[in-house]
């Protein structure tokens, strides 16, 4: 079977983050993940709670689903998750929308390999750190890295780490400094991802940027970097599915 | 002489706009603007208010102010100005800056060539619209095009239009379509470009980038687009400098 679990499609909207951030791109976004990290903002794509929302979708009807919404106006699908690459399958959809000439983007913490990654656009390896509660296998994620670089891939991808404390930010360093000839983000982490007060978020978030850009700037080991925001959250809040 | 008129130099901070948004980077800006746009943000370099700042500079000399600054901490510098494309020594700093392995960024609003325009790693053209109250020279701006092109640059250039009015957006919708094969980016314009309530102009600034995100997302002639905010605006407000 060539299904996948999708939790729900929308856009035309912006993707908000890391590599192609401000593109206009629909969503895809798949249901499950290896990971339960502490501040999940999707946590409904694995925890149970978004359980009555998933549909086990065939590229084709997802094409249909994206055509629906998007009409002809878009070139570019991001596929999110949860973690999309647990699904193998997702080679078919991979395979049906770049017959259509759609870019695609992808992000995933490198946890796991799929050898569809190879004709991803932009993908976007994001390991957790240390606030996350979760541990980065390093061999898995080692050897993800020098296969993406084999298949000469590194045009097309990045690492992008998001920072809540100064030990997600030494572990960033760390990451960047092992994979030092891939484009590398630092993302900051939004601590707050339940309110609905977005005038009080966007202030706490600049907060937390600014601090992020003044450690970044005086840190000589962090030179190939870009420091970025999640726009979105900016403009949309926690909202779901913009 | 190889000396260029330079306003001036500072960083490390973070490029807040366009194709290299993010990015760690020192800036060098540049006197003199052949344009006179209604909202420059940076008249100082033209209008002669900043007269006394002006310093006419050699590339080590620029150099050995750049390392003063931000130490062996960066790869990366930002030409800016006004306009640096009036300056045909510039040559002599970006020959300088590809020696010492340094990254470069450049942004010019395309009314003039320079033969250094191969040698930038990112290069903006940033065409302005009907709100600055300037004229495109499009015969100009199409040779420009297509001797970047030749140049085999397409990977290394981006066009950016900052948009005020559904004017402007026309404006930058026309140009995407004339140079469809260059990526693209969509950036708001700050209408407020002296006050210092930075509260209030973020504010002011969200409402516009939500305005022209909904507007993109209904137009099915733009697919292949970025929209982008100024960061740099969301957190030091109008401060020059930073
Ligand atoms: S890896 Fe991503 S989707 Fe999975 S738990 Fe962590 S943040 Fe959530
Ligand atoms: S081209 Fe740029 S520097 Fe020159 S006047 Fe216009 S905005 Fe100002």
């Amino acid at each position: 079977m060539s299904k996948v679990p999708v939790m729900e499609i929308f856009g035309p909207t912006i993707q908000g983050e890391g590599m192609v951030i401000g593109q206009k791109t629909m969503f895809v976004r798949t249901a499950g993940c290896d990971y339960s990290c502490a501040w999940c903002d999707s946590a409904f794509t694995w925890d149970g709670s978004g359980k009555g929302l998933i549909k086990q979708m065939q590229a084709e009807e997802i094409w249909q689903e994206l055509v629906q919404l998007g009409g002809d106006g878009f070139s570019h699908v991001t596929l999110s998750g949860g973690n999309p690459a647990l699904l193998k399958n997702l080679s078919h959809l991979v395979d049906f929308l770049k017959e259509k000439e759609i870019k695609i983007g992808l992000e995933t913490q490198g946890s796991k390999w799929q050898d569809w990654f190879v004709d991803i656009d932009e993908l976007t390896i994001s390991p957790k750190p240390p606030s996350s509660k979760m541990n980065t296998d390093f061999d898995i994620l080692d050897s993800i890295m020098q296969r993406l670089r084999d298949a000469n891939q590194s045009n097309h991808i990045s690492i992008k780490v998001v920072v809540f404390s100064d030990e997600d930010y030494d572990y960033a360093k760390k990451v960047h400094l092992r994979y030092s000839d891939i484009p590398f983000f630092l993302q900051v982490g939004n601590e707050d991802n339940k309110t609905t007060d977005n005038t009080q978020l966007v202030e706490q978030l600049l907060t937390k940027y600014e601090w992020l850009i003044d450690k970044t700037m005086l840190d000589h080991e962090f030179k190939n970097v870009k420091v970025l925001p999640q726009l979105h959250t900016y403009i949309w809040g926690n909202k779901r599915g913009v």
